[in-house]
């Protein structure tokens, strides 16, 4: 079979081998950052105590909250000046998550993603339409610079604007695109809508990810632009997407087990499930330099497929990512935590106790709504100062999740009240 | 003095022997496109023709309307498996400006940038922030790969969201900023409005370009920011930026001669104008393999600035833009012509004959106000009737431009009525 690099078909002797040197070099990289020299030290770790691959439970797991409470650089392993890419999460009222790449690190990833795209056909022939945000969002130039390495034609179309994008895609011919399940559900309504066949594009392959979704949205995907739809799987704790992708047989995604180590954990005890058994995730980087993470605990629930898969690989599959562990929302591709909102909404002396954060889906597309209480003595009958006031919440809330969501002012009372807990997000995404 | 490659500092001599040699080969690479074969056989050119450096006269100009007329691909000079980028021009209704690239077109374009910013003092430790749109638009991932070649640590930030761009450039020690100018002036505003001393700041350079600016804007920028700003000029038809930068004297750009020959010509006559005087600016790529474009009238109105600069270098020095030689508008970064506007308002059946076009500026930000009256019949008491097709305009509008104008919708015969040729576009930013 046709391969993009030798490590695609390693064995499950060679790809465990690998692992175990790897991961005996990585945590010796890891402890020349001051989070990690503190960390590994407190818990015994050493590389050369690294005996076996299942010794990589003794390493303590590391959060979101690790990474935040490092933030600017607490976990680089290197000067500044050998780091040459910063990516971050959403955010300014927290700490966000930044991650920082040598260049060697970005070759790896390029590296990675390209394999992805190999594995479903993508060649150096293809148009590839990269229909995504770019920036600070590893989505975008993640798979940029995987199609570059395969010497795709790549158009960097960037996100929205549905009538230039179908105009590229016709016009060039593009036979690969990278879109996010909504939007890929909404742009081929779209299409439907405006009477042109999809058979008549030369689209032959949608990469999607960012966003969990079910097989039922895959299937419609397909459908909708006459396609093969490939499900990515990233983070931009473990580099972006290139992480885990779906072969042509559509029955998981292979994580590279060569660039990775994953674990699946029981949430509360952090113990390994059974095999086959859904837990969260938990992944540590084995090639990275400039900023390695140990066991990082991803808070996507999902399972190992038992058994081989028919592709012939080896590296292990993990089913779609099937809920999250925490509270973390998923709108558009881009990551909001509910404490987020709370953080800004509390943050104007008009707004009251009570708010509530709906998602709701929109002609395929989700949104999120905005409900919140407005203080008695600021409630008042003149519609341009609330309306200002909307304005003022809807532009900071933007700023700090990067979607911007229809802001509800409700009266004193107005919402519900919760007996127990607040029932802070309201999913009609469904209904 | 420190060079980041040779042909930086050339001699004249050097610059104009290579000039010849290269205008010869890219004449013969122009001629493998269908456009060229045709064009340049009927003007008698083919490369053993060109004598010296004045014979590149006697090639016949190419026109934004010549590359709208060849889309999608009628320039290219191979097949597109040898494409691996391609950028756009905004627009859906008429065709877009595409320009495609090879890996070594792409090669080169970085080469040059990075020459930009290593001669304005950008070095592998700086840390450069990249505040402007990827995608499409050639300025983002212009910088970003030139920055990508001098190894400074890149932050993709994207564009807008003040507050975020604000924390990133604090928190990570930004150096250097590559900022449109007038989003320079609002983040400026917004820095000392925040009672923030700007010299607290780690940021040094600012590169602004894109969009056409003052001197007066300029020290303003380096005001408010603390900051040397340097100005970058550059167009897609020519990779995008990288083109003409200028050095730490700020005495006018250098327009690298070694990549591109620069001539200034009456826009009438296309006769070159005396040394010194202002003319449009016609450049030709010398080194581009994928898409060769001769003598490109870019319609950018700047002189020649006569004499040798102080810095050494022999790469000619055009002036900032001064104008234009045809009615673009350049609002934001985007480039916006009235055309464009017209053929939207006049796909709605409702909307009557006459339109303006304002540009304003508010808060330092330049915006786009679309005036446009509305036939009596659809002209209706009804605000919800009206509100809906103001939002469809916009939406429309800003599918096709690229970003979002004001629109205000006007009974019939109440714009003013001229007398003869129409005032479309009214420049209220200054007033």
């Amino acid at each position: 079979m046709e391969c993009f690099d030798r490590a695609e078909f390693w064995s499950r002797e060679e790809i465990e081998r690998a692992q175990l040197v790897r991961l005996r070099n990585v945590v010796g990289q890891a402890m020349r950052s001051p989070f990690y020299a503190k960390r590994l030290k407190e818990a015994g770790i050493a590389p050369e105590t690294l005996k076996s691959l299942d010794d990589v439970r003794r390493i303590p797991c590391t959060t979101k909250d690790d990474l935040r409470s490092q933030y600017p650089d607490g976990l680089n392993t290197l000067p500044q000046c050998e780091m040459v890419r910063m990516h971050a999460s959403s955010g300014t009222t927290g700490s966000p998550t930044v991650i920082h790449y040598t260049q060697n690190d970005l070759n790896l990833w390029a590296d990675l993603m390209a394999r992805c795209m190999h594995m479903v056909g993508v060649r150096r022939e293809d148009v590839f339409q990269n229909i995504t945000g770019y920036g600070l969002f590893t989505g975008g130039l993640g798979l940029h610079y995987g199609a570059e390495r395969l010497g795709c034609l790549t158009i960097p179309a960037g996100p929205g604007n549905t009538t230039r994008q179908l105009k590229i895609m016709r016009d060039f011919r593009t036979t690969v695109a990278h879109i996010i399940p909504s939007y890929a559900l909404y742009f081929g309504a779209a299409l439907r809508d405006s009477g042109e066949d999809a058979k008549n594009l030369a689209l032959r392959i949608a990469l999607i990810g960012a966003e969990p979704h079910t097989e039922e949205t895959r299937k419609r995907i397909e459908e909708l632009l006459d396609v093969k739809a490939y499900n990515s799987y990233g983070l931009s704790e473990m580099n972006g997407p290139g992480v885990a992708f779906e072969c042509v047989q559509q029955a998981g995604m292979h994580v590279w087990e060569d660039a990775f180590i994953a674990e699946i954990v029981d949430p509360d005890t952090l113990e390994p499930v059974a095999e086959g058994e859904v837990g969260e995730l938990v992944m540590t980087t084995l090639c990275r330099q400039g900023m390695p993470i140990l066991r990082y605990r991803t808070k996507d629930l999902t399972r190992f497929i038992p058994g081989e898969c028919a592709c012939g690989r080896h590296h292990r599959r993990i089913d779609r990512i099937l809920g999250r562990a925490d509270d973390m929302l998923i709108i558009k591709g881009v990551n909001i935590y509910p404490m987020q909102v709370e953080q800004i909404l509390m943050s104007f002396p008009e707004v009251g106790e009570n708010y509530q954060i709906v998602l709701e889906r929109e002609n395929y597309l989700d949104q999120i709504r905005v409900k919140v209480e407005i203080k008695e003595e600021h409630f008042v009958e003149d519609m341009r100062v609330l309306r200002d006031l909307q304005k003022r919440i809807t532009n900071k809330l933007r700023d700090e999740v990067l979607i911007t969501p229809r802001v509800d002012l409700v009266q004193n009372n107005g919402l519900p009240k919760a007996e127990g807990k607040a029932q802070r997000v309201v999913d009609s995404r469904e209904s």
